[in-house]
């Protein structure tokens, strides 16, 4: 239908402007006249500017005029008023516990995970799970503009299988933890099913398959250094929750001698494929360490509050030269919810009141982390985080037509400060409109609705409650 | 044309059902079916529960099978789905600010202050410039779910007007300050332009007239006597800003030989009709103080977080007795919008943090703080903040058919870290809809988004900007 579309529109076309046809490419899609905040290496940011893609990747970005002058396509999408931004990246989540959301706030991380989670966990996580866990959460992330996440969780061939449903680009991490997990019973299965898992993936469009060793307080040596190899062989990431709890320190200096960062370094671990998740309790030799070593971090500002688990040195970190990305945590006991443009404004606020000073963290310094450094933090830069020639089309319109988003003094002060997740209206992952209008192209969000409300009862009568 | 359509209701429904007719009571809304989440003094959670209005005010609130039994109204809110609770209070803000927004984010306060917003509040503010901002902050505040929201700005007559006009209700505070204001140029111009706008908003339905003596640091004694006696004069309330900064405070025990609030204290103006907005550096002798006091305060994370403030110790002042309400403060440089959703999330994360304990601040307690106890803190409780008989009905409606709204497993929860702004999608003010299913009624939205881009314009004029 589309290309029957595209033939006749080139038809009507070259009949009418035989001349300037003959100059014109054909591309799948065009994004038209909006405010385009590129995130290149120069932050260009072009007024009535348009985005031309071809397959999933963008073939030109520029003025309108100029697009207009040098490209045809049979799609169209009108960004007039709009501003046109790259894919918000989510760092750091675990989207199947989606359907955990709100199971039981306001206690220690130690209760929560030992009374609330665990057994819930043990008793409700299965494939069938994890699958609509991982749609529910597709629904939120595409609302909120999330075209990429990262995700650490159990069953992820399953979460790919949905990931790639829903449209949205998926850096997924099989756990590995040293007690039975919901999937794999012990480290011989956890790398017998991560093995399959990545070999399946290699060469996906959207899906990049990873192991997700959980942390150094959960993982022996053996079982860290395991995982490593295994994401080298593949030349896949490494996903894991680094210094995340001062506990977490305290214990690596009585039993290494070390910070978890350099014990990750001194296990041969850290790398320029790895994920750092939190890395709340570095020092200033740690930051230095992961800025040498090229590890991406990712900081969780709600998760990071909402559990007290202590705040990220961010400023430091970036002045030190390391990657950072942004995440949401996962969406239960630590959030409560997977949109990412709550981050980029806590991220901000959060290092303002911590350092006591409110240049600490710019509006144009955590819209870099929610896109660009973000990207860097993934190990994706090549790829996704800019709009620019070559990568991947992912692409969000957010609508300034709303009471919060005007007037507008500057750009990345209204993205980062007023504009909401609600406000992004259409989104485009890998050239493919995932949503128009708010309306959900992917994921049926009625069916997803209804089965989590069903998770929810079932979850509650297997916990005893009510 | 509704009054017609009641007394053809009526007719239909006499002949009908003579019997149960005679014993139903007429009434002018009821709000049918909801989750109804009183915050009365038992916190009593109705499921399936409904609220009959007459007038502007609450006739009864209970289990839908009773209140059906008991009630007919010609005009019924379906909320089978929705949350239905007390509209949200705004306990302090600054809303022609709104055409300020994001004018000069990132930099210290008093540059904030000296270089940018006291240039451009002299070069712009007039009563044309207040009421435009005043309806672009109405469209917002509703479409959050906020009812009632406490001001201090300039020209608060005009706002008074547009307030009304929105159909919301203000506790609006004329600002008294030791230097011209844009509205009046000194204090005796500041005593005539408060007294006669206090005596015109007399026993208004929606409007409460008051005085608002700046902060210690820009009125002199005199100042903050006069606009409290005028105040006690017409019994309105009294709103000043308390303790936001830390030079605050040092020079207060400088000049004073003691804290703000004990100097507040020494010279008579706190009390019982005081609202005091930010309330950080304040000390547990303060906090007993403003306890005995009965004065309100409103804490503002955002802004306290954005311009570096400091943090207030909400918990302790909620264990000393305090009321302790919520605000955005002005959504320029210090937030930068006006979703009271937002602020009731970060009160609980902010407090989590700073005392490095998830159980600080619960999501019940900030759900408080957004509803009754903000009426406490405005001195309007026996009005405002509850679903309860005789109360004013302001009621809100917030969707649960989202994605990041399921499942539920505990509602104070959801509503505190899950649901958003944007999920309101019913607001009643005194028993007047203002919005009905996302689609303002009483502001001309389009014209008011088209008017703040052009005040945006002027503004960058008047500031050489571009």
């Amino acid at each position: 239908m589309m290309r029957m579309k595209r033939v006749i529109l080139i038809v009507i076309f070259a009949v009418g402007t035989m001349a300037s046809a003959q100059t014109k490419q054909d591309v799948d899609l065009i994004i038209s006249g909006g405010t385009v905040v590129t995130m290149d290496a120069a932050r260009a940011i072009i007024h009535d500017g348009s985005v031309a893609v071809r397959g999933d990747s963008i073939i030109a970005v520029g003025p309108s005029s100029e697009i207009e002058k040098r490209y045809r396509s049979p799609q169209v999408i009108d960004a007039r008023g709009s501003l046109v931004l790259p894919g918000f990246i989510n760092g750091h989540t675990h989207v199947p516990m989606t359907l955990f959301r709100g199971l039981h706030d306001d206690v220690t991380l130690n209760d929560w995970l030992r009374k609330y989670i665990f057994p819930a966990e043990a008793k409700n996580v299965n494939a069938e799970f994890v699958r609509w866990g991982t749609r529910l959460a597709a629904a939120e992330q595409i609302r909120a503009g999330v075209t990429t996440f990262a995700d650490m969780y159990y069953f992820e061939d399953a979460i790919a299988e949905e990931t790639k449903a829903a449209g949205m680009r998926g850096v997924l991490g099989e756990t590995f933890i040293d007690f039975p997990a919901p999937d794999n019973k012990s480290e011989a299965q956890m790398l017998a099913y991560t093995e399959n898992f990545l070999k399946r993936w290699q060469g996906d469009s959207l899906i990049q398959a990873a192991p997700a060793p959980h942390s150094i307080y959960t993982c022996s040596k053996k079982t860290l250094q395991d995982a490593a190899a295994l994401a080298r062989k593949y030349h896949a990431p490494i996903l894991i929750h680094v210094a995340e709890m001062k506990k977490e320190w305290d214990d690596s200096e009585k039993e290494h001698g070390m910070s978890p960062v350099s014990y990750l370094n001194s296990i041969g671990v850290l790398g320029p494929d790895v994920v750092a998740a939190h890395c709340i309790y570095v020092d200033a030799d740690d930051e230095k360490l992961l800025a040498e070593k090229r590890a991406g971090c990712v900081h969780n500002p709600s998760s990071n509050m909402m559990l007290a688990s202590g705040v990220s040195p961010v400023p430091d970190m970036r002045a030190t030269g390391v990657a950072v990305g942004l995440g949401t945590d996962g969406p239960a006991g630590s959030n409560n919810d997977l949109d990412l443009m709550e981050e980029i404004d806590l991220a901000s606020k959060l290092a303002k009141i911590t350092k006591m000073d409110p240049r600490a963290l710019n509006a144009k310094d955590v819209v870099e982390m929610a896109t660009i450094d973000g990207a860097r933090a993934l190990h994706m830069e090549k790829e996704i985080g800019s709009l620019e020639t070559g990568k991947k089309a992912d692409v969000v319109l957010i609508s300034l037509d709303e009471p919060n988003a005007v007037p507008m003094y500057d750009i990345y002060s209204q993205i980062a400060y007023s504009l909401k997740g609600s406000d992004v209206e259409t989104v485009i992952i890998g050239g493919r409109v995932v949503m128009r209008d708010r309306k959900l192209l992917t994921v049926d969000e009625p069916a997803v609705l209804e089965k989590a409300r069903e998770y929810g009862e079932s979850v509650k009568k297997s916990l005893q409650m009510e």
